[in-house]
């Protein structure tokens, strides 16, 4: 296999590397630690998994939620029905992992190290990297908002927010968040609102420079307070938010 | 009339006293500078137009966005369809009406002029007070967000957004906070925020205490880098989010 069949997360010791050469594309399968020392059963069956999650998302893409299905699915992908119930468990569950999945993969593509004080704002910049390389899978995901099956949505966002919030208690760890400020509720705020600009961006259209431009400003007014007076995030966030 | 049959807002120079004892009920018709010197007609139109908005408010609560339509409207407040167009417009443009004038109402009766420091803490707390008194209206309001109709809940956020971009205006201005913020942005993080979390406790319901608490921790998360070192609202919102 290659890489561009694939999309690789390496190990914590090996992240994808720094750089716009890394593109991003819903649609490929993406590869989790490709050099452990798994079983090849479970080597396999990770491929499998990963396969239909693209799967899933390709489908997304191309037809919007509505026309996800687990038939679809195994048509799609080549997999019986029941090897993906297997895989990724019943049709909403299967689409939060596959969007989650792909979100993981941006953000660690991001920075090397989560105790980082460039973390959060690398990450903002894949996350905003990838809607530009894909603005439709993050046209469809937001979507789901809308519609009754929004659940999947919550639950997404809410792997988002766990994902956040681990971030933040690590920069609090490192010292660039000040010791007193509530993580939880920052993350939450920072979830809520990145989500609040997509769902509107994907139902109301402005340009992604806009989105770029509200999104740092709102990160900027939420984090300004928490960062400690020497960290670095400070300046970079200025620096965003005056320049797109 | 009474004041039990109406809610009352007087002229800039004479708000709806401050304290508990402000009843907020999106069912009472409101009406706008009573103490003014308009003539009979525009008087009588005026009347009719606060019983119109109070009707649709009304239907709004008992019955849900759905249900609102301009033919039920004429039954439930006796006025003809055509008055009702001329004094509300068409359908969705009412009910946009109906539900801004509420919240500005719920707004005014917070603090009697809009550079008082205070002011945005005050209109929290108020607005808080309103859904506590009327958790449906609030939950009815949110849950338009989900519908097709969701233009109407675009324009009353849209609404909001200029009522708060000018409040915080009026407050840098006034020296409360610091004037490199880009007020216009942070107008839109608040209302995002605060419209957001609406949304989410109508359709997750949790607890309004939490509602409460998660909005002041966001506000104040916001509002503390934006706000001069010596803002009397820092201290009330840190002390806010510590109690509640």
């Amino acid at each position: 296999m290659s890489q561009q069949e694939y999309q690789i997360v390496q190990s914590p010791a090996g992240f994808a590397p720094r750089g716009p050469s890394v593109l991003y594309d819903p649609a490929l399968p993406i590869l989790h630690f490709p050099g452990g020392v798994a079983a090849v059963t479970r080597r396999n069956q990770r491929l499998r998994r990963a396969q239909i999650l693209a799967t899933i998302r390709r489908l997304l893409v191309e037809n919007g939620f509505e026309a996800v299905t687990v038939r679809r699915i195994a048509e799609a992908s080549g997999h019986a029905v029941q090897t993906i119930y297997n895989l990724v468990g019943p049709r909403d569950e299967a689409i939060v992992q596959a969007i989650s999945e792909y979100t993981r993969y941006v953000g660690r593509t991001a920075s090397p190290r989560a105790d980082d004080s460039h973390a959060v704002i690398e990450i903002i910049d894949r996350w905003l990297q990838s809607v530009e390389a894909s603005p439709e899978f993050c046209r469809q995901v937001s979507q789901i908002f809308f519609s009754r099956s929004r659940a999947i949505f919550y639950d997404f966002r809410d792997r988002e927010l766990k994902g956040m919030h681990k971030l933040l208690q690590q920069q609090q760890r490192s010292g660039a968040i000040r010791p007193e400020i509530n993580v939880r509720d920052l993350a939450e705020q920072l979830v809520l609102l990145a989500s609040g600009l997509c769902v509107e961006w994907s139902d109301r259209p402005f340009p992604l420079e806009q989105l770029r431009r509200r999104l740092y400003s709102g990160y900027s007014h939420l984090l300004a307070s928490a960062l400690t007076p020497n960290s670095q995030i400070r300046e970079v966030l200025h620096r965003h938010e005056a320049n797109v």
